[in-house]
Protein backbone atom coordinates (compact mmCIF):
# COMPACT_ATOMS: atom_id res chain seq x y z
CA UNK A 1 0.00 0.00 0.00
CA UNK A 2 1.51 3.44 -0.87
CA UNK A 3 -0.67 5.51 1.65
CA UNK A 4 -1.15 8.07 -0.89
CA UNK A 5 -4.47 9.95 -0.11
CA UNK A 6 -6.08 12.86 -2.47
CA UNK A 7 -5.50 16.23 -0.62
CA UNK A 8 -8.90 17.28 0.76
CA UNK A 9 -8.85 20.53 -1.01
CA UNK A 10 -7.80 19.50 -4.73
CA UNK A 11 -10.50 16.72 -4.50
CA UNK A 12 -13.38 19.38 -3.26
CA UNK A 13 -12.01 21.51 -6.13
CA UNK A 14 -11.92 19.19 -8.83
CA UNK A 15 -13.74 16.17 -10.83
CA UNK A 16 -11.82 12.85 -11.39
CA UNK A 17 -10.84 11.76 -15.26
CA UNK A 18 -8.33 9.33 -15.13
CA UNK A 19 -5.45 7.75 -13.69
CA UNK A 20 -2.56 7.54 -15.82
CA UNK A 21 0.67 5.35 -14.86
CA UNK A 22 1.74 7.51 -11.67
CA UNK A 23 -0.69 9.99 -11.42
CA UNK A 24 -4.36 10.52 -10.96
CA UNK A 25 -5.46 12.89 -13.02
CA UNK A 26 -8.40 15.68 -12.21
CA UNK A 27 -10.16 18.25 -14.21
CA UNK A 28 -10.20 22.18 -12.03
CA UNK A 29 -14.04 22.78 -11.39
CA UNK A 30 -13.31 26.31 -13.25
CA UNK A 31 -14.83 26.36 -16.87
CA UNK A 32 -13.09 29.54 -17.38
CA UNK A 33 -10.03 27.19 -18.08
CA UNK A 34 -9.42 23.47 -19.00
CA UNK A 35 -7.16 22.77 -16.22
CA UNK A 36 -6.00 19.41 -15.30
CA UNK A 37 -4.73 18.26 -12.25
CA UNK A 38 -1.72 15.60 -11.84
CA UNK A 39 -1.29 14.36 -8.72
CA UNK A 40 1.44 11.19 -8.18
CA UNK A 41 0.18 8.44 -6.09
CA UNK A 42 2.45 8.62 -3.84
CA UNK A 43 2.31 9.23 0.03
CA UNK A 44 4.57 12.21 1.10
CA UNK A 45 5.64 14.04 -1.74
CA UNK A 46 6.16 17.81 -1.82
CA UNK A 47 8.75 18.56 -4.61
CA UNK A 48 9.43 16.68 -7.98
CA UNK A 49 12.71 16.09 -6.72
CA UNK A 50 11.50 13.93 -3.88
CA UNK A 51 10.55 11.72 -6.21
CA UNK A 52 12.60 8.52 -7.21
CA UNK A 53 14.23 8.28 -10.66
CA UNK A 54 11.38 5.84 -12.25
CA UNK A 55 8.63 8.20 -10.67
CA UNK A 56 9.95 11.25 -11.68
CA UNK A 57 10.30 9.41 -14.97
CA UNK A 58 6.62 8.43 -15.18
CA UNK A 59 5.75 11.96 -14.08
CA UNK A 60 7.54 13.35 -17.18
CA UNK A 61 5.77 10.94 -19.61
CA UNK A 62 2.07 11.20 -17.70
CA UNK A 63 2.72 15.69 -18.12
CA UNK A 64 3.61 14.89 -21.56
CA UNK A 65 0.46 13.04 -22.22
CA UNK A 66 -1.92 14.99 -20.40
CA UNK A 67 -0.73 18.22 -22.04
CA UNK A 68 -1.28 16.16 -25.39
CA UNK A 69 -4.81 15.34 -24.18
CA UNK A 70 -5.52 19.18 -23.06
CA UNK A 71 -3.92 20.25 -26.78
CA UNK A 72 -6.07 17.55 -28.42
CA UNK A 73 -9.52 18.35 -26.60
CA UNK A 74 -9.30 21.78 -26.35
CA UNK A 75 -7.07 23.38 -28.96
CA UNK A 76 -5.46 25.79 -27.09
CA UNK A 77 -3.09 28.94 -28.05
CA UNK A 78 -0.59 28.12 -25.05
CA UNK A 79 -0.01 25.35 -22.43
CA UNK A 80 1.05 26.44 -19.00
CA UNK A 81 2.61 23.62 -17.16
CA UNK A 82 3.76 24.24 -13.31
CA UNK A 83 4.75 22.49 -10.19
CA UNK A 84 3.71 25.51 -7.48
CA UNK A 85 2.44 23.62 -4.20
CA UNK A 86 2.77 27.49 -2.02
CA UNK A 87 -1.31 26.47 -0.40
CA UNK A 88 -1.32 23.06 -0.73
CA UNK A 89 2.00 21.06 -0.21
CA UNK A 90 0.86 17.57 -1.59
CA UNK A 91 2.72 17.43 -4.75
CA UNK A 92 0.78 18.13 -8.02
CA UNK A 93 1.29 19.90 -11.13
CA UNK A 94 -1.31 22.11 -13.38
CA UNK A 95 -1.53 21.26 -17.28
CA UNK A 96 -3.58 24.43 -17.95
CA UNK A 97 -5.28 25.51 -21.62
CA UNK A 98 -4.57 29.37 -21.95
CA UNK A 99 -6.61 30.90 -24.39
CA UNK A 100 -5.39 34.77 -25.64
CA UNK A 101 -9.14 35.53 -24.93
CA UNK A 102 -9.59 33.69 -21.88
CA UNK A 103 -10.23 35.90 -18.24
CA UNK A 104 -6.68 35.83 -16.92
CA UNK A 105 -4.27 36.42 -20.07
CA UNK A 106 -1.38 36.99 -20.56
CA UNK A 107 -1.28 36.78 -16.80
CA UNK A 108 -1.47 33.45 -14.62
CA UNK A 109 -4.28 31.48 -13.94
CA UNK A 110 -3.99 31.33 -10.28
CA UNK A 111 -5.70 33.54 -7.88
CA UNK A 112 -7.64 35.66 -10.53
CA UNK A 113 -10.83 36.05 -9.81
CA UNK A 114 -13.63 33.06 -8.71
CA UNK A 115 -13.88 29.62 -10.39
CA UNK A 116 -16.82 29.37 -12.32
CA UNK A 117 -18.19 25.30 -11.74
CA UNK A 118 -18.59 23.60 -14.84
CA UNK A 119 -22.17 22.56 -15.92
CA UNK A 120 -23.51 19.38 -15.73
CA UNK A 121 -22.68 19.18 -19.24
CA UNK A 122 -18.79 18.67 -18.57
CA UNK A 123 -19.42 15.20 -18.33
CA UNK A 124 -18.53 15.36 -21.93
CA UNK A 125 -15.16 17.78 -22.20
CA UNK A 126 -14.31 14.55 -19.10
CA UNK A 127 -15.26 12.16 -21.60
CA UNK A 128 -13.35 13.35 -24.10
CA UNK A 129 -9.91 14.09 -21.98
CA UNK A 130 -10.19 10.17 -20.76
CA UNK A 131 -10.32 9.13 -24.12
CA UNK A 132 -7.58 11.25 -25.44
CA UNK A 133 -5.52 10.30 -21.91
CA UNK A 134 -6.01 6.82 -23.00
CA UNK A 135 -5.60 6.83 -26.18
CA UNK B 1 24.17 26.03 -36.59
CA UNK B 2 20.86 25.76 -34.67
CA UNK B 3 19.60 29.19 -35.10
CA UNK B 4 18.81 29.66 -31.40
CA UNK B 5 19.03 33.32 -30.44
CA UNK B 6 17.92 34.28 -26.91
CA UNK B 7 14.95 36.32 -26.60
CA UNK B 8 15.91 39.90 -26.20
CA UNK B 9 13.45 40.12 -23.84
CA UNK B 10 14.36 37.36 -21.32
CA UNK B 11 17.74 38.63 -21.73
CA UNK B 12 17.19 42.03 -20.71
CA UNK B 13 15.22 40.64 -17.61
CA UNK B 14 18.28 38.25 -16.36
CA UNK B 15 22.10 37.68 -16.12
CA UNK B 16 24.26 35.10 -17.64
CA UNK B 17 24.98 31.95 -15.22
CA UNK B 18 26.32 28.67 -17.37
CA UNK B 19 24.84 26.65 -20.12
CA UNK B 20 23.52 22.75 -19.13
CA UNK B 21 23.16 20.05 -22.02
CA UNK B 22 20.27 21.58 -23.49
CA UNK B 23 19.36 24.81 -22.05
CA UNK B 24 21.06 28.24 -21.57
CA UNK B 25 20.52 29.10 -17.27
CA UNK B 26 20.22 32.26 -16.66
CA UNK B 27 19.04 34.50 -12.99
CA UNK B 28 16.46 37.08 -13.30
CA UNK B 29 17.60 39.93 -12.16
CA UNK B 30 15.42 40.33 -9.28
CA UNK B 31 17.04 39.63 -5.81
CA UNK B 32 13.65 39.21 -4.51
CA UNK B 33 13.60 35.82 -5.38
CA UNK B 34 16.46 32.94 -6.33
CA UNK B 35 14.73 32.93 -9.90
CA UNK B 36 16.90 30.44 -12.29
CA UNK B 37 15.44 30.60 -16.62
CA UNK B 38 16.17 27.37 -18.20
CA UNK B 39 15.95 27.90 -21.88
CA UNK B 40 16.44 25.59 -24.73
CA UNK B 41 19.09 26.20 -27.16
CA UNK B 42 16.83 25.43 -30.09
CA UNK B 43 15.26 27.86 -32.32
CA UNK B 44 11.16 28.20 -33.15
CA UNK B 45 10.51 26.07 -29.48
CA UNK B 46 7.27 27.45 -27.84
CA UNK B 47 5.98 23.99 -25.97
CA UNK B 48 7.44 21.61 -24.35
CA UNK B 49 5.64 19.50 -26.26
CA UNK B 50 7.12 21.05 -29.80
CA UNK B 51 10.91 19.40 -28.72
CA UNK B 52 11.81 15.82 -30.03
CA UNK B 53 11.74 13.13 -27.55
CA UNK B 54 15.65 13.51 -26.97
CA UNK B 55 15.86 17.00 -26.25
CA UNK B 56 12.29 16.74 -24.03
CA UNK B 57 14.42 13.98 -21.98
CA UNK B 58 17.25 16.14 -21.35
CA UNK B 59 15.14 19.22 -20.67
CA UNK B 60 13.59 17.20 -17.61
CA UNK B 61 17.31 16.23 -16.36
CA UNK B 62 18.50 19.94 -17.01
CA UNK B 63 15.24 21.03 -14.50
CA UNK B 64 16.54 18.63 -12.05
CA UNK B 65 19.70 19.72 -12.31
CA UNK B 66 18.67 23.62 -11.59
CA UNK B 67 16.13 22.54 -9.09
CA UNK B 68 18.96 20.92 -6.99
CA UNK B 69 21.10 24.08 -7.42
CA UNK B 70 18.31 26.38 -6.45
CA UNK B 71 17.85 24.19 -3.21
CA UNK B 72 21.61 23.74 -2.65
CA UNK B 73 22.63 27.48 -3.10
CA UNK B 74 19.59 29.13 -1.63
CA UNK B 75 17.90 26.20 1.04
CA UNK B 76 13.99 27.76 -0.03
CA UNK B 77 11.26 26.19 1.70
CA UNK B 78 9.64 25.20 -1.63
CA UNK B 79 10.52 24.95 -5.46
CA UNK B 80 8.26 26.20 -8.41
CA UNK B 81 8.98 24.68 -11.48
CA UNK B 82 6.99 26.17 -14.78
CA UNK B 83 6.46 26.58 -18.31
CA UNK B 84 3.78 29.39 -19.02
CA UNK B 85 5.26 31.86 -22.19
CA UNK B 86 2.21 33.43 -22.35
CA UNK B 87 4.26 37.13 -22.77
CA UNK B 88 7.22 35.91 -24.31
CA UNK B 89 6.56 33.05 -26.70
CA UNK B 90 10.69 31.37 -26.82
CA UNK B 91 10.45 28.38 -24.96
CA UNK B 92 11.97 29.07 -21.14
CA UNK B 93 11.28 27.01 -17.52
CA UNK B 94 11.13 28.91 -14.76
CA UNK B 95 13.09 27.43 -11.40
CA UNK B 96 12.16 29.63 -8.69
CA UNK B 97 13.07 29.29 -4.84
CA UNK B 98 10.07 30.52 -2.29
CA UNK B 99 10.02 31.21 1.33
CA UNK B 100 7.65 31.64 3.09
CA UNK B 101 8.38 35.30 4.26
CA UNK B 102 9.18 35.69 0.40
CA UNK B 103 6.96 38.89 -0.87
CA UNK B 104 4.82 36.84 -2.87
CA UNK B 105 3.91 34.15 -1.12
CA UNK B 106 2.04 32.02 -1.04
CA UNK B 107 0.74 33.31 -4.53
CA UNK B 108 3.29 32.74 -7.56
CA UNK B 109 5.63 35.27 -8.59
CA UNK B 110 4.84 36.41 -11.76
CA UNK B 111 3.60 40.19 -11.86
CA UNK B 112 3.88 40.68 -7.94
CA UNK B 113 5.27 44.02 -7.56
CA UNK B 114 8.61 45.59 -9.55
CA UNK B 115 12.12 43.43 -9.67
CA UNK B 116 15.11 44.64 -7.33
CA UNK B 117 18.01 44.15 -9.65
CA UNK B 118 20.91 42.24 -7.92
CA UNK B 119 23.48 44.15 -6.64
CA UNK B 120 26.67 44.09 -7.66
CA UNK B 121 27.66 41.16 -4.85
CA UNK B 122 25.50 38.85 -6.50
CA UNK B 123 28.38 37.75 -8.59
CA UNK B 124 29.37 35.28 -5.62
CA UNK B 125 25.34 34.01 -5.95
CA UNK B 126 26.14 33.45 -9.67
CA UNK B 127 29.32 31.99 -9.13
CA UNK B 128 27.58 29.56 -6.36
CA UNK B 129 24.77 28.39 -8.44
CA UNK B 130 27.11 28.11 -11.32
CA UNK B 131 29.45 25.55 -9.21
CA UNK B 132 25.98 23.75 -8.02
CA UNK B 133 25.05 23.80 -11.59
CA UNK B 134 28.51 21.72 -12.41
CA UNK B 135 28.50 19.21 -9.31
Amino acid sequence: MSGFELDRRLAADSLAVADLSLCTVRLMNDQRFPWLLLVPRRADMVEMLDLDAVDRQQLWEDIRTASEAVRAVFSPDKLNVAALGNVVSQLHVHVIGRFRDDTAWPAPVWGVGKAEPWPDSARSEVQRLRAALDS
